[in-house]
């Protein structure tokens, strides 16, 4: 959490600056949020036009874990997420059809965004383990494609 | 959350709906949010109309909390929030300059929502606690009322 040792002294250092890391996977971002740390504790924040890649309207917290499960496993035609792990550390592959990459979330600073039309699974959660996903739209079961091949057949289609 | 045991057995209860509890502290609401188990792990929902109480614009983390310490400490002029202790717990002592009450966040599914002009701090947090707090507007130095003194002369010149 940008502490660095020097001289036997602990070092911290905030980040005021919103960092924003391509993934390789279509407009996928890994948002690396301010960080503010503080006598009194640590804060990290972020909000529309410094990191919060959209206006939540729902979200959904995930916990309790059992180290080897999957959950995710999907794609969203409109919804939008932005995930951090705000607790412990969890692994998210993001998907286009084409290729896909694993992010680790291992610090609550990291958000990632998945806009819609990427696969996004996660897993390898740590047994403490907080996943937050804000989501740009309400629960609507038929905004999900929960069949790979389907989800294939529609992002080829698209290209 | 939701366990109980039964002959040896543990039950893991859900629940579906959104259940609002007063405080009794004007319009401050302990909000009792879904709770899913499932064999791949916990989770909890909110969203607008069920739960959430605004459309956020804004959020915070609070971690790494030293115990003794107090964070918040002032009322907001416009912003309504909404705190979630989603790993370890936390109290808030919420005040409208004629009383207060402190609420214990010790589980992910409750979220206490604080209107406008309510005094709010937060302390005694776990070592573990990781405090989510969601705003509904962007920061701005100019709505927080940092002087108790301040705050108590403006609540009595509205009431």
């Amino acid at each position: 959490m940008g502490n660095q040792f020097f001289n036997g002294l602990t070092m911290v250092e905030p980040k005021t600056k919103v960092v924003v890391e391509q993934v390789g996977i279509d407009s996928v971002e890994l948002v690396h949020l301010p960080y503010h740390p503080d006598q009194r504790g640590d804060l990290t924040v972020g909000e529309i036009g410094a990191g919060l890649p959209f206006v939540p309207q729902r979200f959904f917290v995930v916990f309790s874990v059992p180290g080897p499960q999957i959950r995710g496993d999907h794609a969203h035609l409109k919804c939008h997420q932005f995930m951090l792990c705000l607790k412990g550390s969890c692994k998210v592959n993001v998907d286009n059809g084409k290729k896909r990459v694993c992010v680790l979330l291992d610090d609550p600073t990291k958000g990632l965004y998945v806009p819609p039309m990427i696969w996004a699974t996660e897993f390898d959660y740590s047994p403490d383990a907080t996943l937050l996903v804000l989501a740009s739209h309400l629960y609507d079961p038929a905004d999900y494609i929960r069949d790979y091949l389907d989800y294939q057949a529609l992002v080829n289609n698209h290209g």
